[in-house]
Protein backbone atom coordinates (compact mmCIF):
# COMPACT_ATOMS: atom_id res chain seq x y z
CA UNK A 1 0.00 0.00 0.00
CA UNK A 2 2.77 2.38 0.67
CA UNK A 3 5.10 1.93 -2.17
CA UNK A 4 1.96 2.09 -4.26
CA UNK A 5 1.26 5.03 -3.47
CA UNK A 6 4.68 6.42 -3.92
CA UNK A 7 4.66 4.77 -7.59
CA UNK A 8 1.32 6.68 -8.39
CA UNK A 9 2.32 9.77 -7.49
CA UNK A 10 1.62 12.34 -9.87
CA UNK A 11 5.00 14.26 -12.00
CA UNK A 12 4.94 17.36 -10.46
CA UNK A 13 5.11 15.49 -7.18
CA UNK A 14 8.31 15.84 -5.17
CA UNK A 15 9.94 12.81 -2.93
CA UNK A 16 8.59 14.48 0.02
CA UNK A 17 5.13 14.76 -1.41
CA UNK A 18 5.17 11.52 -2.49
CA UNK A 19 6.10 9.68 0.81
CA UNK A 20 3.54 12.49 2.60
CA UNK A 21 0.54 10.95 0.71
CA UNK A 22 1.89 7.31 1.01
CA UNK A 23 1.47 7.46 5.06
CA UNK A 24 -1.27 9.44 4.58
CA UNK A 25 -3.17 6.57 2.76
CA UNK A 26 -2.26 4.62 5.00
CA UNK A 27 -3.24 5.85 8.13
CA UNK A 28 -6.89 6.96 6.81
CA UNK A 29 -7.23 2.91 5.49
CA UNK A 30 -7.19 2.01 9.12
CA UNK A 31 -10.02 2.40 11.44
CA UNK A 32 -9.50 4.56 14.69
CA UNK A 33 -10.88 2.19 16.98
CA UNK A 34 -9.16 -0.46 15.78
CA UNK A 35 -5.53 1.18 15.88
CA UNK A 36 -6.15 2.39 19.60
CA UNK A 37 -7.04 -1.42 20.76
CA UNK A 38 -4.20 -2.67 18.68
CA UNK A 39 -1.84 -0.49 19.92
CA UNK A 40 -2.55 -0.76 23.64
CA UNK A 41 -2.61 -4.78 23.30
CA UNK A 42 1.16 -4.34 21.48
CA UNK A 43 2.35 -2.14 24.57
CA UNK A 44 1.59 -4.89 27.01
CA UNK A 45 4.85 -7.05 25.42
CA UNK A 46 7.99 -5.45 25.25
CA UNK A 47 8.63 -8.48 22.60
CA UNK A 48 6.02 -6.90 20.26
CA UNK A 49 7.13 -2.99 20.86
CA UNK A 50 10.44 -4.02 19.64
CA UNK A 51 8.95 -5.78 16.92
CA UNK A 52 7.10 -2.90 15.80
CA UNK A 53 10.32 -1.12 15.79
CA UNK A 54 11.51 -3.54 13.32
CA UNK A 55 8.71 -3.21 10.97
CA UNK A 56 9.00 0.25 10.86
CA UNK A 57 12.36 0.21 9.56
CA UNK A 58 11.13 -2.18 6.91
CA UNK A 59 8.40 0.01 5.91
CA UNK A 60 10.97 2.58 5.85
CA UNK A 61 12.77 0.37 3.01
CA UNK A 62 10.30 -0.32 0.84
CA UNK A 63 9.37 3.29 0.83
CA UNK A 64 13.22 4.13 0.64
CA UNK A 65 12.82 1.31 -2.77
CA UNK A 66 9.87 3.08 -4.87
CA UNK A 67 11.16 6.49 -4.09
CA UNK A 68 14.61 5.29 -5.96
CA UNK A 69 12.69 3.34 -8.61
CA UNK A 70 10.77 7.19 -8.79
CA UNK A 71 13.70 9.28 -8.51
CA UNK A 72 16.83 6.81 -9.85
CA UNK A 73 19.65 9.73 -10.24
CA UNK A 74 22.47 8.30 -7.64
CA UNK A 75 23.52 11.86 -6.35
CA UNK A 76 19.62 11.88 -5.02
CA UNK A 77 20.17 8.38 -3.09
CA UNK A 78 20.97 9.68 0.40
CA UNK A 79 18.14 12.18 0.21
CA UNK A 80 15.40 9.69 -0.62
CA UNK A 81 16.19 7.68 2.42
CA UNK A 82 16.40 10.33 4.70
CA UNK A 83 12.43 11.27 3.05
CA UNK A 84 11.15 7.73 3.58
CA UNK A 85 12.61 7.84 7.37
CA UNK A 86 10.79 11.16 8.07
CA UNK A 87 8.05 9.96 6.51
CA UNK A 88 7.74 6.79 8.72
CA UNK A 89 9.25 8.61 11.90
CA UNK A 90 5.95 11.12 11.19
CA UNK A 91 3.76 8.11 11.03
CA UNK A 92 4.87 6.37 14.74
CA UNK A 93 4.78 9.97 16.20
CA UNK A 94 1.34 10.60 15.09
CA UNK A 95 0.12 6.60 15.85
CA UNK A 96 2.18 7.76 19.41
CA UNK A 97 -0.18 10.90 19.98
CA UNK A 98 -2.76 9.56 18.78
CA UNK A 99 -3.16 6.96 21.37
CA UNK A 100 -2.27 9.33 24.19
CA UNK A 101 -5.24 11.32 23.12
CA UNK A 102 -7.48 8.85 22.72
CA UNK A 103 -8.35 9.39 19.20
CA UNK A 104 -9.22 12.86 20.27
CA UNK A 105 -7.37 14.32 16.74
CA UNK A 106 -7.85 12.62 13.27
CA UNK A 107 -4.37 10.25 12.71
CA UNK A 108 -3.98 11.81 9.31
CA UNK A 109 -4.92 15.67 10.89
CA UNK A 110 -1.83 15.29 13.52
CA UNK A 111 0.44 13.51 10.50
CA UNK A 112 -0.53 16.66 8.51
CA UNK A 113 0.77 18.53 11.63
CA UNK A 114 4.06 17.22 11.64
CA UNK A 115 5.15 17.57 8.11
CA UNK A 116 4.42 21.28 8.34
CA UNK A 117 6.38 21.19 11.92
CA UNK A 118 9.38 19.88 10.34
CA UNK A 119 8.75 22.23 7.49
CA UNK A 120 8.84 25.36 9.99
CA UNK A 121 11.75 23.71 11.99
CA UNK A 122 13.62 23.17 8.76
CA UNK A 123 13.70 26.81 7.27
CA UNK B 1 25.80 12.81 26.05
CA UNK B 2 23.08 13.79 23.63
CA UNK B 3 20.65 15.60 25.90
CA UNK B 4 24.17 17.61 27.59
CA UNK B 5 25.14 18.76 24.12
CA UNK B 6 21.00 19.85 24.12
CA UNK B 7 21.46 21.85 27.27
CA UNK B 8 24.58 23.29 26.22
CA UNK B 9 23.72 24.68 23.50
CA UNK B 10 23.85 28.18 22.86
CA UNK B 11 21.02 30.93 23.34
CA UNK B 12 20.89 31.72 19.14
CA UNK B 13 20.21 27.91 18.78
CA UNK B 14 17.32 26.66 17.34
CA UNK B 15 16.18 22.80 18.04
CA UNK B 16 16.83 21.24 14.64
CA UNK B 17 20.79 22.84 15.19
CA UNK B 18 21.11 21.90 18.76
CA UNK B 19 19.75 18.22 18.26
CA UNK B 20 22.12 18.04 15.30
CA UNK B 21 25.27 19.30 17.46
CA UNK B 22 24.37 16.50 19.72
CA UNK B 23 23.94 13.75 17.77
CA UNK B 24 27.15 15.06 15.66
CA UNK B 25 29.18 15.42 19.29
CA UNK B 26 28.01 11.46 20.02
CA UNK B 27 29.37 9.85 16.64
CA UNK B 28 32.59 11.84 17.05
CA UNK B 29 33.06 10.42 20.11
CA UNK B 30 32.98 6.57 19.05
CA UNK B 31 36.49 5.32 17.15
CA UNK B 32 35.15 4.21 13.77
CA UNK B 33 36.85 0.88 14.06
CA UNK B 34 34.98 -0.04 16.78
CA UNK B 35 32.07 1.21 15.49
CA UNK B 36 31.99 -1.13 12.17
CA UNK B 37 33.18 -3.75 14.62
CA UNK B 38 30.15 -3.84 17.10
CA UNK B 39 27.77 -3.11 14.07
CA UNK B 40 28.72 -6.30 12.61
CA UNK B 41 28.26 -7.97 15.67
CA UNK B 42 24.93 -6.66 16.28
CA UNK B 43 23.62 -7.70 12.85
CA UNK B 44 24.37 -11.40 13.25
CA UNK B 45 21.33 -11.70 15.43
CA UNK B 46 17.58 -10.44 14.93
CA UNK B 47 17.14 -10.34 18.39
CA UNK B 48 19.76 -7.76 19.09
CA UNK B 49 18.97 -6.00 16.10
CA UNK B 50 15.60 -5.50 17.52
CA UNK B 51 16.86 -4.33 21.01
CA UNK B 52 18.90 -2.11 18.64
CA UNK B 53 15.63 0.11 17.57
CA UNK B 54 14.10 -0.07 20.69
CA UNK B 55 17.07 1.97 21.84
CA UNK B 56 16.51 4.23 19.40
CA UNK B 57 13.79 5.62 20.42
CA UNK B 58 15.04 5.44 23.83
CA UNK B 59 17.50 8.07 22.41
CA UNK B 60 15.26 9.88 20.76
CA UNK B 61 12.57 10.68 23.88
CA UNK B 62 15.75 11.92 25.80
CA UNK B 63 16.19 14.61 23.06
CA UNK B 64 12.58 14.95 23.28
CA UNK B 65 12.73 15.56 26.72
CA UNK B 66 15.76 17.72 26.58
CA UNK B 67 14.45 20.27 24.00
CA UNK B 68 11.39 20.26 25.92
CA UNK B 69 13.65 21.82 29.01
CA UNK B 70 15.10 24.26 26.51
CA UNK B 71 11.99 25.44 24.32
CA UNK B 72 8.79 24.55 26.79
CA UNK B 73 6.05 26.85 24.81
CA UNK B 74 3.81 23.63 24.79
CA UNK B 75 2.85 24.58 21.17
CA UNK B 76 5.93 23.75 20.18
CA UNK B 77 6.01 19.99 21.38
CA UNK B 78 5.15 18.38 18.62
CA UNK B 79 7.96 20.10 16.45
CA UNK B 80 10.70 19.37 19.17
CA UNK B 81 9.24 15.73 18.89
CA UNK B 82 9.63 15.62 15.27
CA UNK B 83 13.20 17.30 15.11
CA UNK B 84 14.38 14.53 17.93
CA UNK B 85 12.81 12.00 15.61
CA UNK B 86 14.95 13.38 12.61
CA UNK B 87 18.07 13.55 14.44
CA UNK B 88 18.02 10.20 15.83
CA UNK B 89 16.98 8.93 12.20
CA UNK B 90 19.83 11.22 11.22
CA UNK B 91 22.05 9.18 12.86
CA UNK B 92 21.04 5.47 12.00
CA UNK B 93 21.33 6.12 8.51
CA UNK B 94 24.37 7.75 8.95
CA UNK B 95 25.54 4.57 10.90
CA UNK B 96 23.72 1.95 8.27
CA UNK B 97 26.09 3.63 5.53
CA UNK B 98 29.01 3.89 7.25
CA UNK B 99 28.97 0.49 7.51
CA UNK B 100 28.06 -0.27 4.11
CA UNK B 101 30.74 1.47 2.68
CA UNK B 102 33.31 -0.09 5.38
CA UNK B 103 34.42 3.18 7.05
CA UNK B 104 35.27 4.92 3.88
CA UNK B 105 33.63 8.51 4.70
CA UNK B 106 34.09 9.66 8.40
CA UNK B 107 30.52 9.35 10.15
CA UNK B 108 30.28 13.15 10.80
CA UNK B 109 30.74 14.06 7.82
CA UNK B 110 27.46 11.34 6.33
CA UNK B 111 25.39 13.02 9.05
CA UNK B 112 26.36 16.54 7.77
CA UNK B 113 25.14 15.36 4.10
CA UNK B 114 21.92 13.58 5.59
CA UNK B 115 21.07 17.18 7.52
CA UNK B 116 21.64 18.98 4.10
CA UNK B 117 19.51 16.87 1.65
CA UNK B 118 17.01 16.83 4.14
CA UNK B 119 16.68 20.67 4.30
CA UNK B 120 17.28 20.94 0.59
CA UNK B 121 14.30 17.98 -0.04
CA UNK B 122 11.96 20.03 2.39
CA UNK B 123 12.62 23.63 1.29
Amino acid sequence: MLTDAVRKASDESTPLVAARNAVLRVCNAIPSSEMIELDRLMRTSPSVQARKQVFYVQQEDEIYTALRERWPEPERSMALRTVAMLAVGAMRIAGDIFTQENGERPLAELLENIFRSVASEIR
